[in-house]
């Protein structure tokens, strides 16, 4: 039905337009139905209010409408009935407490996708969604509609492990070391990394300093056909609807559980893994700050990875410090190199890439697997995967750790009395490198010259900052003197050489022969 | 800090800000942290997304945020952290499956009172605390925290009686009789009824064509404790927030449990309530479509009733057809007042307004309470309270059925065959009765001239419609072709005579001698 527009006052966040009964009636639409707006501009859906007293021929709606409409007042639109999408009724149902199906969950994630749900519909979707409300079918269901609206990928081999971490812990660097010691073993292992979000340095930020991170599907299939192993980054080629919902959580400050969940698996699901191994880092900066919450979520994604037929083990692991010195994209892959060369470096690394690389393996159903991992490490067997995958990746294969390149502008901290490093601030160290550039300034970050528990003297340094420029540099001190990222205390603190706190199995170890096969 | 304020082309429901890191790092204001912008309009708060590339001094903010702010772009804007509000921190922990305390739960009222919430922040709120997410205590503690946002009235007398319908029936006109009945008996009961949202008419419409409804509290307390019962209109003055929380619900189309029991009981708590009565109306129009959910409401309403020191029976009632014959303020009001001096009238109306006044009896102490009721309502009584209460609110105390005038222009719609009158849909009886003019029309509405279970032969009068224009009557006429109001069968449909389907006593009786003393 031709209307004409006219300008209201009313104030709302979603679109609501208000219309001559008798115009309704004419249209068959309802109170509360909704309608789609033709102007000259985009088509917009907006949520009908009926009124007895409302002009004839008229549509009232806000100033935004008008805009995104593309007419004033006073222009002629078409209105049309709009049937409610079946996604609307399913966020209700769940809001309402109900359990969603397989089809009612395909809906929703399809309307988010074709952009059909405002943000504010996506939000009171999540919110609905908790850990409470939610069971693990619903989040099984979730995640495979989400790897749904993306390209999925077929190795042509099985099986295909992965491993993932919750995050949280600054330097975690491990991610070539570990692939590069499975991918010798033989193990197929399409590990797609991320940039940093909130963080100093995400995997992604440092291994794009020394090749090719960013691979189409044609491109990952054949470096992993060729080396078993990449070090890619995630794309918006795999269950893309997860960056819809991410934008939607993200001014809430929020990601619930159940969403986590699915928007981990979905990436998993879409590259073909099979099985997997999760970092669950425990410490107060993490998703996890307490064994209970630890082991929940342990629980949570091994019963989901039943589900959804992959096979996960969960490993609990110390996130009280950065691992490892270095922070920042150049100084991170500088440090991941030398543990590939064998130099000496902080043993936390060697034992967290071993442990973890070790429970791959024996998920593959080797035996002594973190035993095998060092020996692996240990005989170069590992660092010659890695030249091989850096070269699959466009990478200079005689890559040596003392040609990576470092920030010019350096600033020493030092300590002021005598005693033991007592703790070091994540949230600090983090805001240091960021404000000395990191990860953008792939030249910035933070070199930590003591460890906690180490005994401290004086004037020792404690940790130095790189920065590609003297601002960034300045910057960088001006927040380090606003915060403690580190405190020096009296007594020698307890401290652990073992990187996992607690291994997690799987719930039942699935038939490898029927995945090799 | 001083910042001009500079144009984004950025889209968000949310307000977002960019800011250079270095201004942040002056104001201590983190990545995702708030502030608060003033310029020459409102104070408006925003989240800050810092930004090492963006200019220093600047504020980049959206059209909609420089118009809230009362600025252009190029004009100055002062700039302040702003603490998150513990709310955000209790809605955050509510998505993420935490249970709520009563400091957090008021936390999160008092800031939608104020306004400090935006719409989405309110509905991700709502959609948490859902029924599978939100604990009865933490009912009880949004309930009490919704009642201290208003007025609260202390009569001076307990116990303080009151009922409650959740709605869904069309013409369901028993509230004075009952409260008349109940107030002849030396009960006290200040009802407060309501407005139609969506449907035809709602108790304060027709309950208004007769005498005032709208009572400040002084007014309410001395009818009162005049008449011992008002038919008063529900007004802002109790739970206000609950229009705020109404209107972030409404676009969404929910209404979930935790936060409907909430509503509905700090309206309860505000005016003292003691005894309250749920009328659980079972019916596929209402909110309880089939016994199990009827059953459940009422266990989950009689538990907040057990926390907050109310004591709550409910009766699941008859929701099939409307009650009664007429639908409209005016058409409700005669028949309402026929029911009251004993003319010929539906005996559902007498059944159900018996039977639930009979309930509040029993919770008075009283035995054999709708044989009481029946004999209240049939010696007079009843009807003399009613002209009383009339009287308080400013009506007429000699008002008699016969002089309520109805709408003029009226339409009898006929039955095309012979048979039993087989279903009548509430939805298009209370469409067409809203075509009709209902309720603002007070003159419009329909008479049913048969009740499911009728004979009826070919050519007799199903219902008349009535309007208070001819343009009306023409519309309600089109709305009842377009539809399908009644289905005349072949063979006669069981019906009961008993209104009231299951009658669910209170958890424990409370001592009433501690309340009457």
């Amino acid at each position: 039905m031709k209307l004409t527009a006219r300008l209201s006052d009313i104030k709302t966040s979603e679109p609501i337009v208000v219309l001559n009964v008798d115009d309704c009636l004419k249209m068959g639409v309802d109170h509360t139905d909704r309608v789609r707006i033709t102007g000259s501009g985009s088509v917009v859906s907006a949520v009908v209010i009926t009124d007895y007293d409302a002009t004839r021929g008229l549509v009232v709606m806000s100033q935004t409408l008008l805009d995104r409409c593309g007419v004033k007042a006073g222009d002629e639109v078409e209105v049309v009935y709009s049937p409610l999408p079946e996604s609307i009724l399913s966020i209700r149902k769940k809001i309402n407490g109900g359990t969603l199906g397989r089809a009612e969950i395909e809906s929703v994630v399809g309307d988010i996708m074709a952009e059909n749900l405002s943000e504010k519909e996506i939000l009171a979707f999540i919110s609905a969604f908790n850990v409470n409300n939610a069971n693990i079918a619903e989040v099984a269901f979730l995640t495979r509609a989400m790897a749904a609206t993306g390209k999925t990928v077929d190795l042509g081999v099985k099986p295909v492990f992965d491993f993932h971490s919750l995050g949280g812990v600054p330097g975690n660097k491990i991610t070539p070391v570990v692939v590069s010691i499975v991918a010798s073993e033989g193990l197929i292992i399409p590990k797609m990394s991320s940039r940093a979000i909130s963080s100093a340095c995400g995997t992604s930020d440092f291994v794009d300093t020394f090749c090719d991170v960013e691979m189409d599907t044609d491109a990952l299939v054949s470096a992993v056909r060729e080396a078993g192993g990449v070090f890619a980054c995630g794309n918006e080629d795999y269950a893309p609807v997860g960056s819809l919902i991410i934008k939607a959580e993200r001014p809430m400050g929020i990601d619930p559980r159940p969403m986590m969940m699915a928007s981990i698996m979905s990436k998993k699901v879409a590259i073909g893994t099979t099985h997997l191994l999760v970092d669950i880092p425990l410490g107060k900066t993490t998703k996890t700050p307490d064994i209970e919450s630890a082991r929940s979520y342990a629980e949570a994604i091994r019963n989901l990875g039943t589900l959804l037929g992959i096979h996960i083990e969960c490993a609990v692991t110390r996130a009280d410090q950065p691992l490892g010195r270095a922070i920042g994209p150049l100084l991170e892959a500088r440090e991941c190199i030398e543990v590939l060369e064998g130099k000496d470096c902080d043993p936390d690394i060697v034992d967290k890439a071993c442990s973890m690389a070790g429970i791959l393996l024996e998920m593959a159903g080797e035996k002594d697997g973190k035993a095998r991992a060092l020996e692996i490490l240990r005989s170069g067997k590992a660092h010659q995967k890695f030249l091989q995958i850096v070269k699959t990746q466009n990478g200079d294969p005689d890559l040596r750790s003392e040609d990576i390149p470092v920030g010019l502008f350096t600033k020493d901290v030092h300590a002021k009395r005598n005693g033991y490093v007592g703790f070091i601030d994540n949230h600090s160290i983090v805001a240091i490198a960021k404000a000395a550039g990191a990860p953008s300034d792939i030249e910035g970050g933070i070199e930590m010259m003591h460890k906690v528990g180490d005994k401290i003297n004086e004037g020792d340094v404690l940790f130095r900052i790189y920065a590609k420029t003297a601002s960034k540099l300045d910057r960088a001190i001006a927040s380090a003197r606003s915060r403690r990222p580190m405190g020096v205390v009296d007594d020698q603190p307890i401290t652990s050489d073992q990187m996992i706190i607690e291994r997690i199995p799987s719930k039942e170890m699935l038939d490898l022969i029927r995945f090799r096969n």
